[in-house]
């Protein structure tokens, strides 16, 4: 085993200290404002039993889990036969009792549940922890990276859409991220299926229109012909489809197409209720009603929410809505919740791309003191003990090696300054104080030391 | 899949929010320390390639690294002989090329030679992540738990054992903590065995004295005896074993035993450089200098350092050591390493036992608003954003259900203060702020509201 180069599974990363920095600095700002709004983190285990996770994201998703091997003699239960069926699937639920976590959603169900006695409802969780998908990793796709969802459950108000959109708003302001948040409403989906004469189709229809933004109008109307939707339906849908203005302007419209849907009209309630709200509050990014927007999972069933940032392209980099039920595959029903999920990775990629990490984010040590020998180092010791109290991340080079290497440490760290202690200090009772950036030093007392690098 | 009894693999754990507060409450405070004397964190994939993880951990390791099944058709590479031959450790091999993390430590050593051309050395790293053993679970044992472990790799310099003393000391006195710090040097031990004239069973001997505060000198004796150790050696030993005194006499002592071995003199001229500097610092918690501290892991190779608490009854909470050769295993031989693992459970029980959580750390809503309904909220929510603009972590209640329901909800969460706008306040511009400790309560503007809340 020795000798061998060393490598980690495709899909997954390391993170070293400068992508910690800049990726606890987004973890930092999120949970902060989530907390801000009351709520409370939990963390699940990173492997759940298969029974917990298969069959929640379908077919596909069942492949894409990555199951666990039974420890000890995993293949004690399986007889003869069934090896020699080769069934791999069959097998592998024999093999496997566990897999690792998928998405936070589902784990989050089955908290809810196993908890349910001792939640205070409604519960406002949030969860920030990887996830893993067994998916053919490709550019900004990997098998492991991190969820960073709330959720509300246990209430029907308005006001949990509105708290999350507030919210949003927050941590791209605090980001500094100018974004879009476009909102739209499964009701109104299903309401303007239900008009045009298609609603048992709202599936196809919804997932066909939500790509208007990548194929544009054209290839849409073929996806819905394809679908077998009728032409006659498919028109009806074209001025919706094509919908501009103003928030208000189209809700109007939309509340006339669907006057004669009781579901589509509640949307448009919703919609109204939630924007007024936070035209109230005064929201530093602007929303809007986008009745495109249809969100690719079928457990929304009303509200459903996208930010894009402004300034480069990118997906979506948060989303999220309102579903019913969430617990009901766990034998826990009527249980309606709403949630946001923020993309790290891509918030990440927009901070990088627009040069968005405030200084003190990713600065690591902040004072260096230099290594001259054993006698120094005992002179600058209790020094170092102090800086360390007033907060001040110092360092003194563990070696006492030539002063170049020293200094090239600090400039490969980033260290804004470099304590000396020679004889002279020692005798003076100070240190020489090298400012990095600016290449300024001068001779000075722990106070005025401590001073300086606190800035 | 509906209706099914959801539960997690065993020795698996939720953390609820008030787990979850204390637990950051740890891991923050072990963060800012190490982040103070300039570690800077990492974090590596859960998987990493059975080739990276086998072979590290003895052969029972090897059996207790949870395995990844391989995705797709993980039976295509094995032929019908194998599967009949029922080789579990072979088939193991070919259904599964990745498994979960077992430890920081050797992740750690395969990242710093992935990635040795990008490093600074020394690298000061720290890293917390959980980890995954499938061992037998029991109190206090789980199969999945976070380490929290600093290591400086590609320094030689026994300052870093005073640094790392220094952490120890530091954050166990922000936790509250009074512990005891006992630390050895493994060329002591190596010493000894040399000169009682059994050094190749070196590990047999430390194994057996590292158990005398478990089942006393008597015990310890017949399994030195057990493992062929001479009895002249044994009564050698004996001496050394019971030594009591401060450390500076226990040095002398040993120093004297040890004079003709040059190993075991290298061993004392360490310690005694560490626990001098320490002094001169001046720790806050006692450091004992313990000849009968081994620490079972076999790759220590100088100082050893274990944390007892001293007002509660609780086996290790820290422990940690210099090593050598730690990237060996993976090409790149030659690089010494020193680090340190605070064991968080253990520190959670401590903290828990004693009763030493900051109510600050645990607290999550500071102030909660009663929801009288949509007109009231109207007036409410631009109170509630100037409130969490001044950071103050604030809800309002969802829904306008009866206000008992609202303030049992303020009582379960521990929210301090509650805020009830109707009619008269909304007239009067104010709200009515209820301190739920005190039971006062009192009519107050906007910024009224806040100092209070604020304290």
């Amino acid at each position: 085993m020795a000798n061998t180069k060393p490598s980690i599974p495709k899909g997954t990363r390391d993170f070293g200290p400068e992508e910690m920095a800049k990726r606890n600095y987004i973890f930092n700002t999120i949970k902060e404002v989530y907390a801000l709004y009351g709520f409370q983190q939990i963390e699940t285990p990173a492997m759940e039993t298969l029974h917990t996770l298969m069959g929640k994201y379908g077919d596909e998703g069942d492949k894409l889990l990555f199951k666990v091997l039974n420890s000890g003699d995993y293949l004690k239960d399986i007889s003869d036969e069934e090896l020699r069926d080769r069934n791999v699937l069959h097998l592998q639920s024999k093999l496997c009792e566990k897999g690792l976590r998928y998405d936070l959603t589902v784990p989050f169900a089955r908290y809810v549940v196993m908890h349910r006695n001792e939640l205070q409802l409604p519960f406002k969780r949030y969860q920030i922890q990887p996830v893993w998908r067994a998916d053919r990793p490709q550019k900004g796709r990997y098998r492991e990276f991190y969820q960073c969802d709330a959720d509300i459950v246990g209430s029907d108000s308005l006001l949990n859409e509105v708290e999350l959109m507030q919210i949003v708003d927050t941590v791209f302001q605090r980001f500094g991220i100018r974004v879009q948040i476009k909102i739209n409403n499964r009701k109104i989906l299903s309401g303007l299926a239900e008009v045009i004469g298609e609603a048992d189709k709202i599936v196809d229809i919804t997932v066909a229109i939500d790509k208007l933004d990548k194929i544009g109008l054209e290839k849409v109307n073929e996806e819905l012909r394809e679908n077998g939707i009728s032409e006659e339906a498919i028109q009806k849908l074209q001025p919706v489809i094509a919908l501009t203005g103003f928030n208000e302007e189209k809700l109007k419209v939309i509340a006339d197409v669907l006057k004669d849907s009781e579901t589509g009209l509640k949307g448009v309630e919703e919609t109204s209720f939630i924007l007024n709200a936070l035209k109230k509050v005064g929201l530093k990014n602007e929303m809007q009603l986008d009745l495109t927007l249809a969100r690719g999972l079928n457990y929304y069933t009303g509200a459903i929410f996208e930010v894009r940032a402004l300034d480069t392209p990118m997906g979506s980099i948060t989303g999220g809505g309102r579903y019913d039920n969430l617990t009901g595959i766990f034998g826990m029903p009527g249980l309606s919740g709403v949630g946001i999920s923020f993309g790290a990775d891509r918030i990440y990629d927009v901070l990088n791309a627009l040069d968005l990490y405030p200084k003190d984010a990713v600065r690591s040590t902040q004072l260096l003191f230099i290594n001259f020998g054993e006698k120094e180092t005992e002179y600058c010791l209790p020094i170092i003990a102090k800086a360390r109290e007033t907060g001040i991340r110092t360092e003194i080079y563990p070696d006492a090696v030539k002063m170049k290497k020293q200094m090239s440490y600090a400039n490969a760290k980033h260290i804004d300054f470099v304590a000396l202690a020679g004889d002279n200090e020692i005798e003076a009772g100070k240190v020489t104080l090298k400012n990095m950036v600016t290449g300024e030093q001068n001779l000075v007392d722990v106070d005025e030391m401590i001073k300086q690098v606190l800035g």
